[in-house]
C-alpha cells in the first residue's frame, strides 16, 4: 500500500516517478487563466484564519458543505469561523474520490507543513496550527504566489476596467511575478441583462466612443482592446452558456444592438445572432493582435434562486448543460479561417460528453505555423479532477497531438490553488509513464523530458507569446 | 490468476478484501426499489424449475437469448422448460463481460451451492440439481428473501391499489421482513393513454373524490397519498421517458386534464406541460409527508411492435433515449426549493451521458439539514453492470459526496436478485480500497468502516426515514 | 517495464498473451469494409517512397501534421517527398497516446522489419531503408495484401459503377484473395447535391430504367442491386450524417424526388423524409437478397472551406456531430421488422456518446435465427484507437453478447493498414484475458479459443455469409 499522499502521490510506476521528479516538479507554473483579484495582489492581502483562506469565496467547498446538509449560516453566513471550519471538515470526511480531498491536503502540505489527514479528531489542532502560520508574513497573497514557483498569472478583467491595479503591480519592482490582465467581455454580449445600457454607457466613457450602433460598438471595443494590449494583455476569454453559431450580417447585429440600447428585450434566437456577430468581429480583432481566444462553454448558471438571493453570483449553484457545445461552432471557425482571421483558440466545454466533438473539431482548423493552433482546453471546473483530467488528456491524445497541449490553469479565486498544477502534472506523468511502462511509447529520456516540460510549461509560454524576460 | 468468482470476487487489493469481508458482507440488505409482486410474497410462492425462476419474467435474460438468435418460442413461448434453459445457457456462453454472467453465477452460488461455471457440458446436471433444490421449502419466495439478509423491501404500487397484499404481509407475524408499498403514479400522468379515463374513474372510486378537474384530481391524489402513508409508504417513483420541465399554471393543467377526461388527444408539448404541473404538485405533497421523490428518466419503451404484440409490456424491447434528461429539470427543483417545498429527491437517468449533468445539478439544491438531500441514483437498468457502477460512483464521488450515497437497489422482479447488492458492494469496496492502496485516501479503519456500511445500508435507512424497529 | 512494442505489445497478462498468440495471431483477416481502390488492386500498383505509401491519401496523417502547424505544401502540396516525410516524423514525436504512433510502428515492423522507434535522429535512415524495400516486388499492392494473411476484402462502390475492376481481379487466377464490391448509394440520397440530376441520368443509363419518379428510382436501384449481387456483393453501406427517421409515404418520396429531378432545392426536413423512405425501401431489398445493411452515422464533413478548396473531398476536415444518432432510428428498424423485412444491420456512430443508445437499441431487434442479427459496429474512424475500442467492446459486452461481435474492419485507403486488425485483436485479448485473470470469466481454453477466433474472424464469415471456398 502506498502511504497517504506522499512524495510519490499518484505516481504508480517508476517511469511516472522519474518523469515527475526529474522534469515536472521544479518546472515553474504559468497560470494563464484565473480569477484572482488584482486588487488583492496589489494590496498583498493576508488572512486571519484558515476559514477565510479556504471558505472565503470558494464555491467548490460551499457545494460540498451543502451536500452534507449544512445550512448557509455555516457556509456563507455569520457563524464563527471555527464552527464553519468544523462543518467543512465534517463534510470533507465524506469526500472520498473528490478532488477537494486532495486539493485540501496538498495545500496543507505545501503551505502549512501539515502531512496528516484532516479528520474529526485533529481538525481543531490543524485549524489552530494553520491560523498561527497565517500570521506569518510569508503567508501574504504575494508570498503565497512567490513560494508556488509561479512566473506569471493572468487574471480575468472586464473591458471597461481601467486596470490600475495591474499598473500598480507592474510598477512595483519588489514583485517580479508577472500579473497580466485578460479580456473577458461577457457583459458586452448580454443584450438582455438589466445592466446592459448602463454598461454601454460605461464602455462609451472609457473608450471615448459613444456607443449608439454596431459600428460604434466595434470602435469602442477595439479601443479597449488596444488599451488592454498596452497593458500587455495576450489572453481573452468568453463564457458562452450555449456555444452555438449562426451567420449574422452587420445589419442584423446593428438592429439588435439598437433595440437593446433602447431597453427592448431580444429573443434567445436573437441573442445567438448577436453573439455570433460579436464573436466573429472579436475573433478577427484577436487575430490582428495575436491574442488567444478562449471559449468556456456549457455552464448553466444560478440555478437556485433561494441561494442566489442570499449569496449572489458565483455562489456554487451552477451545473452542466446538456447542449452546451454544438458542432455549428465549426462554422464560426471556418468563416474566420477563410478570411485568414482565425486567432489561436482554446475550446473548453463544461460537458465532458463534448470531448470527442471538440477533439475532432480542432483538428479541422490546425496549421498556420502554430503548434496546436486550436486547442482542446484543460479539464474545466466540474471536470477538474483525476478522472476528468485523464479523460480530457486521453481524448486529446487519441484525436490529436498531446505533445502540443498548453496544459493546466487554475481557474481559481484562491491564492493557494497552485497545487492544482502539481496535481495535474502528477496525473500527466502517471499517464505518459504508464504508456512507457506498458511498451506503448519509447523510453527515451530526451523525448519524454521535452514532452513533460512542454506540457507543464513551455508550450504555454510559446503559444501565448508571453515575454518572460521583461521583468 | 484469481480463481473464477471465489470469495474475493472483484476484490483486487488487500484493502478491498478487508473492506468487503469486515464491513460490507454481513451488513443487511435494504431494497428500497424493486418490482416484486406483493401477491407473490403474500402467497409465498414456490418455483418448479430453474427456468420458471430465471426466465419467468426476466427481460434481461430474454434480450440475451434474442441476441443469440433464439426464437420467441424458446424465450417467452411454449417450448419445454428444459429446452428454454438450454437455449439460455447457450446464449450465456457468449455473455463475456455481461453482468448477466455474474448475476447467474452469484445466484447459483448463493442459493444453489453450485460453484462451477455453467456450460454447454454441465447445463443439464445443474438444471436438475437446481430443480431438485427448488422443491425444498427453504426455496419459497419468503425464504429466499429471508436467507438474503434483507430487512426491508419496497415494492412498486399504483395509487389506486388497495394494498391489501401489503396489509396481509404486514399482519403476518411469521414474516418479519418489512414489505412496504411505494407510490408510482405513472398512469395518472398518461393523459393520452387509452385507459386514462377508466383510470380516472377508478381513482375517483378509491379516493372518494370525483375527478373532474385539476382541483379534484389533486384532492383525489392527496387522499391516495394519505392512504399510502397510512400503509407506511415513504418512497415514491416516477418513470419519465423524457425528463423535461416547463412552468405551467393551474389553469393550463386544468384545461388539459378536462380535455383528456373528454377523451381528447393532447400534444407532446401539452403532455409535458401537464407532467410539469403534476410533478410540481406532487413534489410539494411528498415534502409535506417527508416522502422521497424518485425520478427514473430517459427510457424509450416498447420499440418492437412485433414482440410487444406477442409478449406485452416489460418484454425487453426498451432502449436508452438520447434526450432523456434536460437541464430544465433544475427549474422544477428550483421552483420547489423557493417555496420550501423540495422533497428529498433521487435522480436516475438511463443515459449514462447524463451522469455529469445530474452530478452537478444535485449540487445546486443540497442543504436543508439532510445528508445528500438530492441524490444521484445508483446505476440503473442498462447501466447496472460493473463499468456502469464504477462510472456512476466515480462521477458522484468527483462531483459530490460519495459518503452520503444511499446506494444500491435491485429494481428487480426476481426473488433471487439480492446478490446484486453483493455485486455492488464488492465493486464499491474495490473502488474505495483501490484509492486507499494508491495513497489517495487515508487507511483509517474507523472512517472506511463507516463509509462502507453507510453506503451499503445505513445511509438508506436514515435518508428514507425507515423505522426498522416496528417489527 | 515492457519493451517498446514487442511481441507482447498491449498484452498485459499471461492469459492475454496466450489468447493472442494461440488463437488470434494466425487467424486470417477478413476486411469487410474498406476504401481500397479496385483499380489499384487490379493494376497491382507499387510505391516509390514511404511518403507515397503513407501520406498519399491518408487524411489521418494529414491532420496530425496540420496539428503540428505544418503548412499544406508539406502535407498535400508539392514539397519534396523527403521533406514531407520529415515533417510527418516531427509531428509524430508529439503523438504520444495517438493510434497513429502505433499504426506507423506496427507497419514499420510488419512490412519493413524496422523495430526501433521512428525519431528525429533516425528518420532519414528509416526513410531510405523503406524506400529501398519498396522497390522489391514483394511490396506491390497485392503482395502487401497477401502477406497480411487476408482472405477477403470488401471495397466501397457506387451503384453506377460497372465493377469491371472487380471482374478483372476475380478473373485473375494468380490472386486468390477475394475482393468483393460493397454497395454504397450515398449519391442516390443526395437530392440537394449539384450533381444529383447527372447522377440520376447515369443511374438510368446503367440500369436501363429511366429514372423519372419514385417508382422508376426503385426499379433502377433494384436492377443495380441485382447487378452487384451478380458480382458477389453481400455488404451495403450508408453514410448518414444525421441518423434520424420519420415515417414517409411513397407519395411524399415521389414528390420530393420529382422536385429534385427538376433541379429544385429541398429543405433539410424534406431530405430526412426522402432518406427515410429510401432507407426503408433499400432495407427491404437488402433483406430479400440476404445483404447486410451498414449505417455509418454522425460525421460532419468538410468543415474547412479553405482546405477543401485546396485538397478536395476526404481531406481530413471532418468532425463528430453532437446529434448524429437519434433514438428514432428504432422506428425504422421496427417498421422493417414488422414486415419481416429487417435485414442484418450494423450500426456505427461517430459520436462515442451513442454507444449506450446503440447497444440498447440493437437489443430490441434481435432474433430471427441469426447470431447477433443487429450489430453495434466496431469503433469507427475517430474512435478507432485503444480507449475507443475498449469503450465500444465494453459497452457491447455489458449490454449484449460480445461473443457474437463481427469484429474489426480497416475502413482504410491504405494497403498497409492490416495491422489495425492485429491492434484490435491484441486489445480484445487483453480485455478478455484481463477478465479471466481477474476471476470474472472461466479460464476455459475451449470457450476462450472460440470466443477469440469467432470475434477475430469466424463471426464475420458466418454473419455476412461469405463463401470462402469458391476460390
Amino acid at each position: 500500500m502506498k502511504p497517504f499522499m506522499d512524495a510519490d502521490f499518484l505516481l504508480s510506476t517508476d517511469t511516472a516517478k522519474k518523469l515527475y521528479h526529474e522534469y515536472a516538479k521544479n518546472t515553474p507554473v504559468l497560470d494563464y487563466h484565473c480569477h484572482l483579484e488584482p486588487k488583492e495582489i496589489a494590496e498583498d492581502i493576508t488572512f486571519e484564519t484558515l476559514t477565510q483562506l479556504w471558505l472565503g469565496g470558494d464555491h467548490y467547498k460551499w457545494r460540498i458543505m451543502r451536500s452534507n446538509g449544512v445550512s448557509e449560516e455555516y457556509i456563507t453566513g455569520d457563524a464563527p469561523d471555527e464552527e464553519k471550519f468544523h462543518a467543512f471538515v465534517q463534510a470533507l470526511q465524506k469526500a472520498v474520490g473528490n478532488p477537494m480531498y486532495h486539493w485540501c491536503h496538498l495545500e496543507l502540505q505545501r503551505y502549512f507543513d501539515v502531512y496528516e489527514p484532516l479528520t474529526e479528531e485533529n481538525w481543531k489542532e490543524v485549524y489552530e496550527h494553520c491560523n498561527k502560520k497565517l500570521k506569518d508574513v510569508s503567508m501574504s497573497a504575494r508570498n503565497l504566489i512567490r513560494k508556488s514557483n509561479v512566473t506569471m498569472v493572468c487574471t480575468t478583467d472586464d473591458p471597461v476596467d481601467d486596470l490600475h491595479f495591474h499598473e500598480k503591480i507592474w510598477a512595483d519592482p519588489t514583485f517580479t511575478v508577472q500579473v497580466l490582465p485578460a479580456w473577458r467581455p461577457d457583459k458586452a454580449f448580454a443584450l438582455n441583462s438589466e445592466g446592459f445600457c448602463a454598461y454601454m454607457d460605461r464602455l462609451s466613457q472609457v473608450s471615448g466612443v459613444k456607443v449608439c450602433d454596431w459600428k460604434s460598438y466595434q470602435e469602442a471595443m477595439k479601443a479597449r482592446l488596444d488599451y488592454f494590449v498596452e497593458h500587455r494583455c495576450l489572453v481573452t476569454d468568453h463564457g458562452l452558456d450555449v456555444a452555438d453559431y449562426i451567420p449574422t450580417t452587420d445589419e442584423e447585429a446593428d438592429a439588435l444592438l439598437k433595440r437593446a440600447l433602447k431597453g427592448e428585450a431580444v429573443t434567445e434566437g436573437e441573442m445567438l445572432a448577436f453573439t455570433s456577430a460579436a464573436l466573429k468581429f472579436l475573433g478577427k480583432e484577436y487575430k490582428k493582435r495575436n491574442m488567444v481566444m478562449q471559449l468556456h462553454c456549457g455552464a448553466r448558471r444560478e440555478n437556485n434562486r433561494r441561494i442566489f438571493e442570499k449569496v449572489g453570483p458565483n455562489g456554487g449553484i451552477d451545473c452542466i448543460s446538456e447542449s452546451g457545445f454544438t458542432v455549428r461552432m465549426a462554422d464560426l471557425l471556418n468563416e474566420l479561417d477563410q478570411e485568414g482571421a482565425l486567432p489561436k483558440t482554446i475550446l473548453y466545454s463544461l460537458n465532458p460528453n463534448d470531448d470527442a466533438i471538440i477533439g475532432t473539431m480542432i483538428g479541422c482548423f490546425q496549421g498556420d505555423g502554430v503548434h496546436g493552433k486550436i486547442q482542446h482546453g484543460a479539464a474545466w471546473w466540474f471536470n477538474d479532477h483525476k478522472p476528468g483530467m485523464i479523460k480530457q488528456m486521453t481524448s486529446l491524445a487519441s484525436l490529436g497531438l498531446l505533445g502540443n497541449f498548453v496544459g493546466m490553469l487554475t481557474d481559481s479565486r484562491s491564492f493557494v490553488s497552485y497545487p492544482r498544477h502539481e496535481y495535474f502534472r502528477r496525473i500527466l506523468c502517471d499517464l505518459i509513464g504508464g504508456w512507457v511502462e506498458n511498451g506503448e511509447f519509447p523510453n527515451d529520456d530526451r523525448l519524454l523530458g521535452s514532452l513533460i516540460k512542454d506540457i507543464s510549461y513551455n508550450n504555454a509560454v510559446r503559444y501565448f507569446g508571453f515575454d518572460l524576460e521583461t521583468r
